[in-house]
């Protein structure tokens, strides 16, 4: 009986929208008003996701105050209010979008989720803009 | 034509955590303040979804006000201002875990919905923690 | 490494539920208050997913931008302020169900999504009742 | 001890912005896409207040129960699904903005609330277009 | 220059409507399913604003990580997974209506809270069903 | 017949609270991670409140499209993807906490808005902290 299982939580961060092997011209073409030099930010709104077996004992795929803890540690406690660009080691050479931001908070989730359960990141930069990762 | 229908009903219910097959030491210690023997409670959010062909008739997959009442027959109406352990069959012998409420939401509905048509559950015991059954 | 990406957009629109190959009795017994040919009223929120592999150079599924400015062209300045039925050509002859919606939005975007990319069209009618399109 | 309650309701209407005293052009210049002839329309969010003092045996202000079927009763069901210009008396001869869609709310509802209590009116015709009455 | 500062927090809690001045049948008959002897529960989202002057230096009415901690230590931390009715002290002689919930939230805060400023609880039950206290 | 009409905006902006009038230790302890000197962001959240006589020819107090344009204009312009110590004038000299933002967010639109109105700007930084202006 497997069930997902989903835990949201949030941070405010700032960031800029840029790519260090471009030139500043091409970097203000491609992202305009995000790539600002002064930086901007935003209210992420995080939910991860656990996919797994039902263990017949607690009646839990994954307890989800172990799974906030978890969340807490890797991602909200380096993240928040921070500057994603300045202060959180992956993104001094990687551009912040919220692609790379859902694929590094997975990254950072992944050794700590038991190999046979599945694991998904879904992050809002906004109420409008939201992605997904992994899809299979 | 394949469409995914979604009918979000609300229930509002008392249940605590516990395990009758467990002593009180490893229930207080598996389940903590949520195994608080004289209940706590919440308003359970639920969406129902239906998968199937549109209807070339209706442009329907399920009427929604068809599936609103069932959902109210099976579901809202035997949990509404209950309490879950106490007053819902189930759940007298199973830990009204959210994995366990959405399964048991599902078996439920699962004979009201034609065969040719998938169903599944979202619940939302908190707007941070909710679950999601079945997933293949 | 495949992200989806998400857009949330907004339109008011009037319609009614309404199968003109069929009486008006059956379409008052099938489709309800929903038939009345007075029409009534809707604040539609569309979701609209791409998914695909980020572009290496800019971090991008698709720029959030370009995708909100083509639904603007395609579905919302359309749609926006329109009665479905009478201003909108596809639902001369479909019945505009939240299902036929859905499947309209589809069809008008797909061609301006790069053929790589998956397309899904999330649609909520009301916060209870919502669809999505397509369903593999 | 005097407490404000709050009940939240919605229906979904169509309607038109249009004055019958001035001509079709200075309707047009005033209402813009909110003029079209055809009808858009809303899912309404209403939020009924009513104030007054705490009854000590009941420990309500009002039962929302009560409050609730007063709002279906003179608002939504004579609302809901309808053309607000052709179907609702009140607009036959009052453009249906949201200030005056409020005003009539609270002209339907003012009789069935006791005289020592105050009520408010908030209308919410989208998420970010919303009007409250009476202001005193 | 005064401004209103809020900060919004939630518990969840088993209770149920009972006056125990009243017999049992009109117990019942005032407040229906609420009255259920087994309980029910709620997901109580509290808004806490209070009002006064802002401070030249800090720039802020009330450190809202001071307010948060004040709301936790006198109202969420003793209601959260808790059954009113049972275990806090003052709806054991109160019916844990909303309008008494908010007045008895009022009067746990009021004393540490400058008494230049003021305070005002919202509490909502439910998304459908909300409170205000006081009201001057 | 006076009328609360309102209107909801949002901005996504970089920020950090520091008093250039006090020392980088009192700065550290007064405002703790929110003096991070790197910054960090919200999606702040908007509502502008205007209050007047209906105007008996159009049915409103104020066309929003008119008052969404203005705080386009004053607000959402200016002080989108930006950062507000660095890059808004008023922020210069004046510690960017919500009571403050709210502040210059009144004195940026109130020339603006017809002297027999009222004006009250509410601002959330994030969904659980937020602040009125002014308050009489």
């Amino acid at each position: 009986m497997k069930v997902a299982v989903y835990r949201r939580e949030h941070f405010n961060a700032a960031h800029r929208l840029h790519n260090p092997n471009l030139d500043a011209e091409t970097n203000q073409r491609l992202f305009g008003k995000c790539n600002n030099p002064h930086y901007h930010g935003h209210n992420y709104d995080l939910t991860v996701c656990v996919v797994g077996e039902v263990d017949p004992i607690t009646g839990y795929v994954i307890d989800t105050k172990i799974l906030s803890d978890l969340i807490k540690t890797y991602v909200t406690e380096p993240f928040d209010h921070h500057n994603l660009n300045l202060e959180v080691e992956e993104f001094k050479s990687l551009n912040p979008t919220a692609e790379h931001i859902a694929y590094v908070i997975y990254e950072r989730l992944r050794p700590h989720i038991a190999q046979d359960k599945d694991l998904k990141i879904t992050l809002y930069e906004t109420e409008r803009n939201f992605v997904e990762y992994p899809i299979h």
